[in-house]
Order: C-alpha cells, then structure tokens, then sequence
C-alpha cells in the first residue's frame, strides 16, 4: 500500500497498452455517444476524420482502466475529485495501441479533513506512433499513512 | 441544421432523463474503472460512500450521450476540443435518473480556420434530488452556416 506521504512531485509511472478494434469503438458510441464519425464506420470514411475515430470519452475511459490497473498508489484507494486540460489533440482510431504515462505535479495534505491529501496528476495517452491522443490533469483524493498504534513509554 | 451563427452567450437546453441501474454501474465499471467502490456492490456497502458508485467517467459518457441525443444542434455535426472543470459533487448511484442543463458561455470564430468555430459550453448533471452529481465547460469546434449560391446579379 502507498500513501500520501509517499507521492512526490515528479514522480511518473507508465501503464501496461491495450488494443482498440473497431467493434470496441461502435460498442462504446453506441451505448454512448452516436455521432456518425464514432458509430458508423461507412460515414465516417467520408467524413472529415477520413475514417472511424472513437469517442473522446471512451478514450478516457481506456486511460482510467490502464491507470487502475497500473496500480500507482497498490492497492490504496483513491478519489477522482476532477479533472482540468482535458484535451484529445489526435483521434484513435481501430487498431491503435493505447499506453498511458503519469506525472505527479503536486501532493498536499487536504486543510478541512486530516488523515487525507490531493494529488495533482498529469496523464499523457499515447498511440503506437507516440502521437498523443489524450491529455488530462485529474486531482486526486488520497488517504494518507494510518497512524502506527501507540505504544505506551 | 444549427450552426455557429446561430448560438448566442445564454442559450439553455436540456435533455431527457436517464435512469442507472445497478447492473449499469458494475458492467462500466468492469469494463474501464474496475475500482471497489465502483465494480463490486458488497465491498462498497461497508466503504466510505456507503454503497455503490459509478465510475466519475460512466456518469461523463451518460452526459454524453443525453446532450447528443438532445441535439442542439440538430444535425450539425460537432467536435469537443477540449473540457475544462470536470467535477462529480455528488455520486451518481444505481435507481438515480440523470438529467443535463447545457448553457452557451461564448461563441467565437476561429481565427486559423475560416467556416469553423469554437463554442464553449456548461453542462450540469443533476440526479433526481436536484443534486449536482458534475460539471463541465467543453469547447465545441461547430461548422458556420454555408455560404449560400452566389447569384449573378
């Protein structure tokens, strides 16, 4: 288990990939978001995109699984509170392999609940090319290292 | 067909409801946020949300999909370029029904690229209580109406 006192800025971490198909990319808009460009593979070949991209939040939602699964923090678990910067600079498309690399920017203990503390994070996906796909800056609710029990002097 | 010309700063909408179930919440979660607290009902019953939550990211693609689905718009294709400010006040949990108010906060041509625009938006997902369950500010690129035929005169 790693805790807040654990974290320092400057510290990263990079997360296992995964694949994306095209039939995970008309899953996710279907149930999701039904814009032609993300759930209809013939219009979005005629489209502006010149092919399927997937949505943006499905991308996000592939980062979130490979920053869990990476496991940053073992098994401690935290709280997204929100998220700034979050941008999608180049479509993924079918067949890309999505990696994810994490930076923390900022660790300080939480004022109004001791015993807690917020991790400021940048994630930076990336396609198999290197080409950048997604970026995003979540703040984290982290516990801190549980009090060793008192031992009596 | 909407276009950029025609939003203005204040322009409101709202979409239809939707109802998460729990069976919801544990098939996103499973798939993309496979935290406790999110992906199994009985560990988040004793944890500190006392009961089921969904993934901050289930309750983004849920917004998603009910502003597509409102279409304000109509058929004018958009993109998001980018969000700023997301945030989940209040967790979304299984029986909620969720509801998004949009709101127009500025509307610019873009300056690289002639026939597009950028609109930037605020969405506010309540659950059934009224309660904020996140926000967001997204920046939408939106096509500018077409030029009409030139007539000789």
């Amino acid at each position: 288990m790693r805790y807040l006192e654990d974290l320092s800025p400057g510290e990263c971490f990079t997360t296992a990939s995964i694949r994306v198909d095209e039939a995970d990319i008309l899953a996710f808009a279907r149930q999701f978001d039904p814009q032609p460009m993300h759930a209809d593979a013939e219009l979005a070949r005629s489209g502006p995109q010149r092919g399927l991209t997937a949505s943006g939040w499905h991308t996000a939602a592939l980062v979130i699984r490979l920053v869990v699964e990476a496991a940053p923090l073992a098994g401690t678990p935290w709280l997204g509170l929100g998220v700034e910067g979050l941008r999608w600079p180049t479509p993924l498309r079918p067949g890309d392999e999505l990696r994810v690399e994490g930076r923390v920017l900022a660790v300080r203990p939480s004022r109004s609940r001791p015993g807690h503390g917020i991790v400021r994070v940048e994630l930076t996906a990336r396609n198999q090319h290197g080409e950048v796909v997604m970026t995003q800056s979540p703040s984290l609710w982290v516990p801190c290292r549980p009090a060793a029990p008192q031992v009596p002097a």
